[in-house]
């Protein structure tokens, strides 16, 4: 899928809001980004993972873990469309039968390849990494759907290939000129992109 | 795909183990069912899917909801394979954005189907159940891989129309003529079915 028709459908969808809201620190923003919305819609969920598996095709991975837990579908999603066998992190160990944080085969040495929706600060694509290198997996890539542009990506690039599909930039770029929005909409993008590269 | 070699399946990517096994509840069993191993055998993960799929033909129903966390993947693959929008009970809201405690699109009297990977008491379908009709909407049937006949099924029943595709003396009896088990797992499941007929 072109990366056009990705963003429309990420808009259409609404995945990908404009507007006002209130964010995890306290500020607002005016763009939202819900990637929880993607199960909703089946074939945006395919293309995500087949536009996954175009960018990551040829690197070397043997296994797949989506990070907790907006990514668990695209990931799903990524190993049934490529055979591929997952592995999943669980954020609590369970108190009775045996005890993992990891769930799914896998054996010390195995490549793994992290997914991920969105990269913010990449805190949560590192929480999962540190856990599974601790299990013995080794991490060399990392791939995201979006890279909202706030650092993440250059932190996680430190420790690993960090892949992204698309930037905030960029989708708000294509929006732009896509003739999707209202006017309202379009003043929110502009002072938005304005105000980041006044940043 | 056959009850036999669904059954066959689960035994030889060890979703499904004998041995001795302490419980939840404090007790033992000599069966242990752990189908979070599913995610790595996606062959197995779209047998199952497919299996639900023909068990449901017919049903109506217009969205998915798995039953948090094992049955989230099995939803996702059904939802993937007959593009039914996946609806997803978050067990947690969220503190900051927008709240909510299911996550994807849905309007009130629309029809659900709930997916769970095994039945034991029912309870986690119950309470997935109730928070999605709280939400306004309407389910009709449940369905399971596994019922593990301790009373669930029955007391779904009394709700919904509780489809399982495998009960678990089924599984147990299709086990000891397969020539799979050593004698050791031969006489462990012969105890577990002559005590479980003596209850």
């Amino acid at each position: 899928m072109q990366k056009t028709s990705l963003i429309t459908s990420l808009y259409q969808t609404g995945c990908i809001q404009l507007g006002e809201f209130l964010l995890k620190n306290g500020s607002t923003s005016s763009v939202y980004i819900n990637l929880r919305k993607i199960i909703s819609y089946p074939d945006v969920l395919r293309a995500v993972a087949s536009a996954m598996w175009e960018k990551m095709h040829g690197q070397p991975f043997e296994l797949l873990c989506g990070v907790p837990y907006t990514a668990l579908p695209i990931a799903t999603c990524f190993s049934l469309q490529q055979n591929i066998p997952m592995i999943m992190r669980r954020k609590e160990k369970k108190e009775y039968g045996m005890k993992q944080s990891i769930e799914g085969e896998f054996e010390a040495g195995q490549i793994c390849l992290v997914i991920e929706d969105i990269i913010t600060s990449g805190s949560s694509i590192l929480e999962t990494a540190r856990d599974l290198q601790q299990a013995g997996l080794q991490i060399h890539d990392v791939i995201a759907l979006i890279d909202r542009q706030e650092g993440g990506k250059q932190n996680l690039s430190q420790h690993f290939r960090t892949h992204t599909l698309l930037t905030l930039t960029e989708i708000l770029q294509t929006l732009l000129t896509s003739h999707l929005l209202d006017t309202k909409e379009q003043k929110l993008i502009e002072t938005f992109l304005a105000e980041k590269v006044a940043v």
